[in-house]
């Protein structure tokens, strides 16, 4: 995936003015939803509705990026929760990232619904977004089986949909109810996981049948 | 939850009526998904669009109520295949039920969604539904932990809350990407839950530390 999805500003100058609206439109939905106004974003950065229109066409194609920016940011946040304390910490820390920013999290679950249609401008994107990220969590959960960390006995790529699923979901419900503590479900989650110290006996065994 | 959201019916005949207009709606959706008109559901049961404005004052009640009949057959699919031959085919039955049925499981994605915003007509409905839902499926699981067939290591109330949100996950990656197996991912999915061998071992000592 890239942040450049509009190749016409050649310029470094270019290439900051689009950076500081994409920005401004995170800050802005972050900060009040969808609702959040193509004019408050440009009001934000200082430009006109249409110098804004220049660097992103459409209203999708600004929503699509903010939607990028934020997977990284998730990405990121997981990452560094789950190098430091592991997988459990790594999903709730992605779970609590949902429920600070409501704005952007409820961005990606109408996005992703709307853009269930085949016909809709941002099918592709999605189909394309879900195959990348999939891709990216089933290479991590699969250092995770070899180094011990996972339990080995399920095989990655199911692993790593079923997490991606998960945790679509359970924003999905805290959307619907904020009593609910999905941070602590994902880390249950998380933990059936874990490789079970029985199932680390078994492997044992069937690695070395004569102890 | 009941089928009977409007009183208004007093006579027998009406409560056909209305089970007639629903039936007709659930078959139109489950073919055309939400694309199906009110005049083509009025034009199968015979009757005209204010006869069924009668029964379901907007749109959305009429859709509302498909989906309340979409998780009750769900619940039935999944509960028969369940009892027979346990979670895992109970959960690879429900995923199969969705992209069996995409029009209506695209319904469920994209009024859930919608129904996110605390000012949508249908927010209440779906605070409540994922409530009684996740209390079903707790007590459900509760009674599997009980009986030995399900992992007890983990709160049922977490684990519940974790197979709706798998469900609903993979059910928007499948409608993103029909090439997804997302049944054999629920099914992966449920062996995680299942009791291992090591875990089992270990609540006998637990129970018997003597032996």
């Amino acid at each position: 995936m890239t942040n450049q999805r509009n190749p016409r500003g050649p310029y470094r100058k270019s290439a900051e003015r689009r950076e500081q609206i994409l920005q401004a439109a995170y800050e802005a939905i972050d900060e009040h939803g969808e609702r959040a106004s193509l004019q408050d974003i440009a009001d934000r950065v200082g430009v006109t509705q249409p110098a804004l229109t220049y660097y992103f066409p459409t209203r999708d194609d600004l929503l699509l990026a903010v939607l990028e920016r934020r997977d990284m940011r998730g990405k990121e946040i997981a990452g560094a929760a789950a190098s430091g304390k592991g997988m459990v910490e790594g999903m709730a820390a992605s779970a609590r990232h949902a429920t600070d920013h409501p704005g952007l999290a409820k961005l990606s679950v109408t996005l992703s619904a709307a853009a269930t249609d085949p016909e809709s401008p941002a099918h592709d994107y999605f189909t394309e977004r879900y195959r990348a990220l999939a891709a990216e969590v089933t290479q991590e959960l699969e250092a995770q089986q070899k180094a011990g960390a996972l339990r080995a006995d399920q095989p990655a790529d199911h692993l790593a949909r079923a997490v991606l699923a998960v945790m679509d979901g359970l924003q999905i419900q805290w959307m619907h109810d904020p009593t609910v503590d999905i941070a602590a479900i994902a880390e249950t989650f998380a933990r059936v996981l874990a490789p079970s110290a029985g199932a680390g006996q078994e492997a044992k065994r069937r690695d070395h049948p004569g102890h």
